[in-house]
């Protein structure tokens, strides 16, 4: 089973990922989880509530999450970005299904009651903050689907264990999602040639990276960039031989990210 | 089987209904199929983009869907109202999943290459409507999900049968959907009593009609109880024993349809 998270980028080339899993499918189950934060933001921005971010006391940034976030949210990720990938894919062959977190409890979370933010030089509690962590998947639907001829296609937000619809870090859910279905191989598709020394530099590509020199890009690295190092450690940790960083604008990118193309990542 | 259709009024109660729902579900499977229409329209305004309608030369009132529109579609139905549905079910205790027809090829419709409209005092040919008849349903998709434990929640747009992403007729869908599922009893759920002899009058409640008697509220009907009867004469023609029409504003919306508060339909 191999499992490909597509980024939310708007130069990301859906047309040439979903020919790909057409080849890819063939032979391999295939599930994908998907972002979509540019669109996200162009909608914020369009309806005139743009996305706010937060910072935390540890430096990390992440979407302030009200109710009209979470509104714009189910809008961008589980209407436009999730149904137009699947009529892509199906118009390929594949018989995609389209999944949200909170469907058939999915994604099941842990909301964060209070979340700390750095505001001004002040450290600011925030209670509102519909965010969580999912601890719980439930594999035995998407072992259902996929027994079954379907290719599952998956977005946040979950579903909190008291009933509230949360935003949730994709690449987080990721993890957990290739622990509790086995997944060998994994693949990241977004807006770069893979990993880069410096984020600035498409040619500063690495090609090649084990699992104790991952820490070592952390500092250098931007944002989603650090989430996605701190999940990839996390499955390697966990004994999958292999996971892929790709380029998802180009022709062909999951296979050429499986062919070493981007950044290769082993234990 | 039962289907419950909800309408897509601003002031329909989905808390009221998925308390009926998770009483009903545990004696009967339940499908739900809805709308989002007046989400739809108020999300088209806030984007500069507001909801066409054109007339069809026999008098026929539909939404002119263009690729924006179908956009809008997307969020408001697929994101916004089908997963704020799902996620109200799930919050009550009903296993609820939700889908659009796209998914997993659920409703396949013959997109019309042209539509006409009356504009003007003339007859105006358009190509560019994105509109279709679903002709063909995933009986076996719904069939996997409910034999699981599931509640399905459908709602629009379809998918063509050549690829593309079309809006479709709610209500005509519910006939195809109850013809191949073999469903017994269907609810539709809007923001009226039930059928009114005078739309514009509340207490003109019709409680009971036999389907010959239905054709002759066609003429004083407005445009979408207009399409409701229509389904309803093809559901009672195919030889289901009863269709419901109910209030969903109100509490207990679905069983006092049942227990016959609103419009029984009969053969």
């Amino acid at each position: 089973m191999m499992l490909i998270k597509i980024g939310g980028g708007k130069a990301i080339n859906y047309n040439a990922i979903a020919e790909d899993i057409k080849t890819l499918s063939e032979k391999e189950q295939v599930i994908i989880v998907h972002g979509a934060s540019s669109t996200r933001d162009e909608i914020a921005d369009k309806l005139g509530i743009p996305t706010q971010r937060i910072t935390s006391p540890s430096g990390v940034t992440s979407v302030y999450t009200d109710k009209d976030a979470i509104d714009i949210f189910l809008m961008s990720y589980c209407g436009l970005i999730n149904k137009r990938i699947v009529a892509t894919l199906q118009d390929h062959g594949v018989n995609a299904l389209g999944l949200s977190g909170i469907d058939g409890r999915l994604w099941e979370a842990k909301r964060k009651d209070v979340v700390y933010a750095i505001e001004g030089g002040r450290t600011k509690l925030i209670r509102d903050n519909l965010t969580g962590k999912v601890e719980r998947v439930n594999s035995k639907l998407l072992q259902l689907l996929c027994g079954n001829g379907y290719t599952p296609v998956i977005c946040p937000p979950a579903l909190s264990f008291d009933g509230q619809i949360v935003n949730t870090d994709n690449d987080a859910v990721v993890v957990v999602l290739a622990d509790a279905l086995h997944i060998e191989k994994i693949v990241f598709l977004f807006e770069a040639a893979g990993l880069l020394k410096d984020f600035r530099n498409e040619k500063s590509l690495v090609k090649k990276i084990t699992k104790k020199d991952l820490m070592s890009f952390m500092q250098s690295a931007e944002g989603s960039m650090k989430k996605k190092l701190l999940g990839t450690k996390k499955i390697v940790d966990m004994g999958f031989s292999a996971v892929y960083f790709g380029d998802g604008r180009i022709k062909n990118p999951v296979i050429s990210a499986l062919s070493g193309k981007g950044t290769v990542i082993t234990a």
